[in-house]
């Protein structure tokens, strides 16, 4: 898997942006631990999701890119698998909800992508990519459930280590699990990093009650402000989080809304909800306190009117 | 006057941050040119400023830095000063108006400086420094008007041209003119760029008057919402810029905020009005398509109660 790692960073040199990592003088004293923020929102796209669709869609053979790929989804891993197809000249499909916000719709097709409407419902989502896929032969790009999506996000860890060595804790957001399934084998494999920890909204905690449970918990009626967590992990990203992340911890809404809130104002950088989740744990405890961490921010895709309201339903949830 | 820009250079490494580099595709589409954002934003305090007040308050004597430093400022120069006395040990005083925001009055102290406050009026300001300058004996530390405060600003430009040489273009704001003069400096005596061009507020179009006329004109009640671009060019700053600035281009206020959204929801970081009031000429002009352009973003702090309220009134100033 490392090697599929390292093959993934080769692929992506040049093409992702190598995202900086930064510091924050407040966030070492609140924490007491000395922080390093990898900011994946910087990245193509606004999140690290280009890093597992460019490496899965690159290799594809010449005759699955001349028919072109599919996805679901009206979030980050859309407009990921959109950059690449226009990147790489290969026709793609995004299959998105009949309500997903008009804004979306046109990022995603201002990409180059053609956009096809279905209704808003898990079955409706999966029966129109099947009969796509059985019409015209396209290929699947799931968002996590896939060994070269994981080596590609995996990838935020090797520069992470890369430019900070020495990190004694490494922390990602837990969704569908893709980017910290790949993100601790690559720190557990290569030996560089001694313990990881995962974050997971308290309101869509299924990977927490899968990790330290017997059964594998799939996520009913996620409530999370943090969408990009809603999704739930798959037997493949559990496997691995289970053999290589040390902890789950959880954290509420509201934490999470004050994370996005002091990394904007402090840290002059929009993380959206799901982004600045990893960094909350550490604004309202020093347990890690001496620790050298490195911190992924997983994106940063939010419009002004979500945050604006966003902001105004934060007054109420921390009351 | 480069050899004081490179000797600031030599003072602030490992000191100050080196910001990044960003770029945006769709700022790229929009303008046609190639931009090169160089992210003062992400400074120490939150804005160039710390450059500046580093390079002059560590090159005091040692009976000046044992007796302190004073200024007055209810902006970034202020944080910029008490960051640099907390780090150098040396006495801090800020003078801030009394109706300034407690939340600034109290990150200044929480750098270790003393606040000192007084009426807010311009004479209140000048008597309570001049009146402590005389009981006290400490050092002034005005905001732009002081060879080492330039000398220390131009670092940004230096920084920006060592990560992206062969730009056709170096765009900064002007307001004091610190910035700009030091930077356009830098661009021109290095030899590495041939053209500059500093934005400033239509409402607060003093430099612009004073460069394009015959007299120096200093700002009367100026009205943007680029707070920190209200002050006004001294002689010093004005002979600079009328000798290494090539234009100077006046924004309004919506384009300003249009320009502070642009950068939140695409570029995912937070310029404050004045930060991001250099990237508005390229979001509503095709005028410099093909050239390489740097531009400088000075600062991010605003706070989010600001935010939402800008962008409440904003959206009626764009009616």
């Amino acid at each position: 898997m490392l090697d599929q790692i390292e093959a993934a960073m080769e692929r992506l040199r040049g093409v992702a942006h190598r995202t900086p990592v930064l510091t924050s003088r407040q966030l070492n004293e609140i924490s007491g631990a000395e922080i390093f923020i990898k900011c994946e929102n910087l990245q193509r796209g606004g999140a690290f999701k280009f890093r597992g669709a460019y490496n899965t869609i690159s290799q594809l053979s010449d005759q699955q890119k001349k028919v072109g790929v599919i996805t679901h989804s009206s979030g980050n891993h859309a407009q990921a698998v959109a950059i690449t197809g226009g990147l790489l000249g290969i026709p793609t499909v995004i299959i998105m909800p009949n309500n997903a916000p008009q804004v979306k719709i046109n990022a995603t097709r201002g990409y180059g992508a053609e956009v096809v409407l279905c209704e808003p419902t898990q079955e409706a989502r999966e029966s129109t990519v099947q009969a796509l896929i059985d019409e015209k032969g396209y290929t699947l790009i799931h968002p996590y459930d896939n060994d070269n999506i994981i080596a590609g996000a995996a990838t935020t860890a090797l520069e992470l280590l890369e430019d900070v060595p020495n990190l004694d804790i490494l922390v990602g957001p837990v969704g569908g699990g893709g980017l910290i399934a790949g993100s601790s084998a690559y720190a557990k494999l290569s030996g560089k990093v001694p313990y990881v920890i995962a974050v997971e909204p308290r309101g869509a905690d299924d990977a927490f009650r899968s990790f330290y449970g017997d059964e594998h918990i799939t996520s009913q009626n996620p409530i999370t402000i943090a969408d990009g967590l809603r999704t739930t992990t798959s037997k493949r990203t559990l496997r691995l989080i289970k053999e290589h992340v040390d902890r789950i911890i959880k954290v509420t809404d509201a934490q999470i809304i004050e994370a996005v809130g002091f990394m904007m104002e402090r840290m002059k950088i929009v993380a959206e909800p799901s982004g600045a989740s990893t960094v909350a744990p550490f604004l309202f405890s020093k347990e890690f306190a001496g620790k050298r961490i490195g911190i992924i921010i997983s994106g940063g895709n939010m419009d002004i009117s979500v945050l604006k309201n966003g902001l105004v339903s934060l007054d109420n949830s921390l009351d």
